[in-house]
Formats: structure tokens, C-alpha cells, sequence
């Protein structure tokens, strides 16, 4: 099977426009078929907060208003998508921004309410991406930019986590291509001691994972992280990355940050 | 060559929830290939006076300032565009939003200060529009949506007339299919008399352009929409039809607004 990346970047990119510049020329020169995943940053909140449309929390969770919901729309699948896909075309990658909603290519379901009500945020389960018209424009030889935007089928948009889509997107890809999926996020990898970025583990098998957790290699934001690291792999994935955005070359040579594999 | 059909609305349409549901129902129901262009409405000029971002005119001509650019980029290629793919999806109608930068499909330069400076506004020349993409997606069963945004391929966006896009696309498509373009605004078609909307002109020739300017039965801002659409004619395009988009349905029978033909 040929080869696929995922990548999936978060705000710290997003939100500083150098970083965001010498990423998108680093995706370009990432080698072989690729879609990239991206969410939101700062720009959603500030917008929000210019249109009166307060971030509203309920016991520490954000919920997603039908204001809310506009302003992602407006923010994810608008500014930073669009813009991204200029800036990715200038470099000659053929990017094509798209939201779950577009091509029917990720279908959600509104999150039940239990003891709260999360607004208009998009669950998914296995059978939530259809792999047909991303297969479609792969071969076309276009680049997927996905922003964490979903819909229902039935006419409503969704707000979904960038991090999920790209782990599902993944799963559902491995049935075509040979996935490999990469989390970008502020840390070069798992660190054996957190302030010290030379304690890199470069790589984790999936039946480590439980004694990590025990010695407390991995703890916190990471566990589940890395549950659903193990989850992608378990389900078809072939490797999942987790690392620095400023590393992505490193990907080529499969050095980059720390490799999980089955 | 196969049929296409490329479909273009306005802020008639798009502000009113009530018509934009029963016109992409229509749509939908459309028989052959198609592709749907739209402009912007009312909610980008508000979401411009909610964030004080005032709408800029010289001489009469509005200006694409950046502010304005990023507001037009948000509403459009974000809320307007996402809501109406996800709309279309509900129907079964496989669509999927893109403005000129997704896919390198329409490539503009920003328009060239003289007297007045536009701002952020791209011109279309007659290289403008690649058809591969554009192709690539309706073979794979897709129905493109595009927006009024473009780019100059050096990473800027730009804000592009919807009329001026659809005409170019419906140029450059007839290269490939048996293309046919539909202009929806609010009256019926040409009218002999505009007041009275059993006045119909039903079918004008190109030869007889110049004949009904003269008797005043084309006047005002008639005058130009009828003239691109002769010009779409005299590049390829097989028939240019003008009416009411609550008559789509028509346009299966070919007894849609105007026809113009050559």
C-alpha cells in the first residue's frame, strides 16, 4: 500500500504567524501522500469576545452555543482554513481546506445530553469518516486541509475535536493507504522528566504503555493522549507520532519525537 | 459532451433561510452535473458593523480593505458556505465548498491602483480558472459550491465578484462539458416593461443585442449582465439563462427567465 501522513497541528502553530509559515513549508516538503488536521487558537476566543459571545464553561468545560458554533464556523472553516490553503498554494502544495460537511467526509453525532449540555459538539464513532472522496482527492493529487468543524447528516454543523478527527480520519484511511498519523504539540515527545527536553522517549510499544503509566512517564494530558495513540494503532494505524511542530522534517527519517507503535 | 450546468445566486436568496432552503431543495433535484457559485448578503455587512469594521466606499465603489477581507473570508467561504454544504449534504446532493484558492481553481490578480485603490479585490482574466480540479471533483461525483474569495497564488486571498467567477468558470469549463449557466436575481428575466412581469423576453439572440439597447428594452444595470453573458457565449459557453431563482426547477425544460443564446 502507498504511503499516507496525517498531520494534525494545534494553536501554538495556528497562532504565531512565523511558526505557522515554516510549518506549512515543512508539511510541503513532507514526502508522499498527506492530509493535515488543524484547530483553533486564539483567534476563535478573540473574535468571540468582539462580538459579545463570552466562552461559556460548565464545570470546566467549554460549551458550544449556537453563537459559539458561528463563530468556529466563521474562524475555522473560514480565516484559518483559507488562509492556510493560500499560503500552502503559494508553496506549491495543491491544498484543498475542507470541513467535515464537505464531500459528506466526517458525519457526527450531537453529543447526548447527560448532566450537561455541550451545545453543538460532534461525537464520532468508527463508522463516522467515509475514506471515498478523500481517497478521491488524494488521487487527484490534492492535499486535505481539515478544520475540526463536522456535520450531522442533517443539516447541522458541528464542532468536533481537531485531535479526534485526526485519529479517526487515520483509522478510516489505513484501510487504503499505509497511515502514519503525527501530533504536533508543544513538547519534543514523551519526556521521562517533563522539564528536561533531552529525556526523549523515542519510542513506545503499545504493550509498554501500562508500565509507563505506573513508573509516571506518562502522566496527565499524555494518558489519554496516548490511549488514543494505541486505540488508532490497535484499529489499523501503522505508527503515530507525537512531537514538535519545528521537527516535522524529521518525520521523513522517522526520528521525529516519540513513535508509537503496535 | 456531457451536461453541465453552473448555477449562480445572490443576497436574494442567501439572507431569506425560507428561499435558500427551497432553492438548494431545487437545486438538488437539477438533473446532470453541477456547480453552484454564490455571493455574500446582509450578515457579512453586519458582521462587519458588530466589529466596527465599517464599510469602506470611494466613489460610490466599496473597498476590500484587509478588515473587510477577513470579515468576507469568514462569512462567506466560513458561515454561508459551510451551512449551505451541510444543507446540500442533508439533501443527498454530495457537495463540497471551495473558493478559488481550494484546489488552485481560480487564480486572480488584485486589482491594479489607478485612480481609486480596491483594496483586496481580484480580477479574473481568461487564464484565471483551472478546469482540472474543478473536473476531478464533479468525475468524482461531487458538487462543488464555490464562494466569492480568490487568491494570487502568492498566499493572499482576495475578494472576487460571484457573477464575474461563475462566468469564468462556466468559460472555462465548456472546454469539457456541454455548459450552460443560470444567473438568478430577482425579477423573472429581461422584462419589455419592468414593471410588469408577464413582460418576459423569453430568448434573446447575441445578433439581437445591440437592437433591444436601442429600443431601451435593456437598459441600466442590465446592460452589463447581459453583455458577460454574451461574452460567456462567444467564448464556449452553450446557453446563459437569467431569472428568479424560485423557477429553477424550469430550467430541466429549458423554459427558465431569459435564454440567451448565440
Amino acid at each position: 500500500m502507498e504511503q499516507l501522513t496525517i498531520v494534525k497541528i494545534g494553536g501554538n502553530v495556528i497562532d504565531n504567524s512565523e511558526n505557522l509559515h515554516r510549518f506549512l513549508q515543512d508539511f510541503t516538503a513532507l514526502s508522499g501522500k498527506k492530509i493535515l488536521v488543524h484547530g483553533g487558537g486564539k483567534i476563535a476566543t478573540e473574535l468571540g469576545t468582539s462580538l459579545g459571545v463570552e466562552a461559556k464553561m460548565v464545570e470546566g468545560r467549554r460549551i458550544t452555543d449556537i453563537e459559539t458554533l458561528r463563530v468556529v464556523t466563521m474562524v475555522y472553516a473560514g480565516l484559518i482554513n483559507k488562509n492556510m490553503v493560500a499560503q500552502l498554494q503559494s508553496k506549491a502544495c495543491n491544498a484543498i481546506g475542507l470541513t467535515g460537511a464537505d464531500g459528506n467526509i466526517i458525519t457526527a453525532v450531537k453529543r447526548p445530553v447527560k448532566t450537561i449540555d455541550y451545545g453543538f459538539v460532534g461525537d464520532l464513532d468508527e463508522a463516522s469518516v467515509s475514506s471515498e472522496t478523500l481517497t478521491s482527492l488524494l488521487e487527484a493529487g490534492l492535499v486535505p486541509v481539515l478544520c475540526a468543524i463536522t456535520h450531522d447528516g442533517d443539516g447541522q454543523l458541528l464542532n468536533t475535536n481537531a485531535d479526534t478527527i485526526a485519529s479517526a480520519v487515520a483509522v478510516a484511511m489505513s484501510a487504503v493507504y499505509d497511515t502514519r498519523l503525527v501530533y504536533c504539540f508543544e513538547k519534543k515527545g514523551v519526556l521521562r522528566d517533563v522539564e528536561d527536553e533531552s529525556s526523549l522517549v523515542p519510542e513506545i510499544k503499545a504493550g509498554d504503555f501500562e508500565g509507563l503509566k505506573e513508573q509516571g512517564v506518562v502522566s496527565g494530558g499524555m494518558i489519554p493522549k496516548l490511549h488514543n495513540a494505541f486505540e488508532a494503532i490497535k484499529n489499523g494505524v501503522k505508527m503515530v507520532y507525537i512531537g514538535k511542530a519545528d521537527e516535522l522534517p524529521q518525520v521523513n527519517t522517522n526520528d521525529f519525537g516519540t513513535r508509537l507503535i503496535s
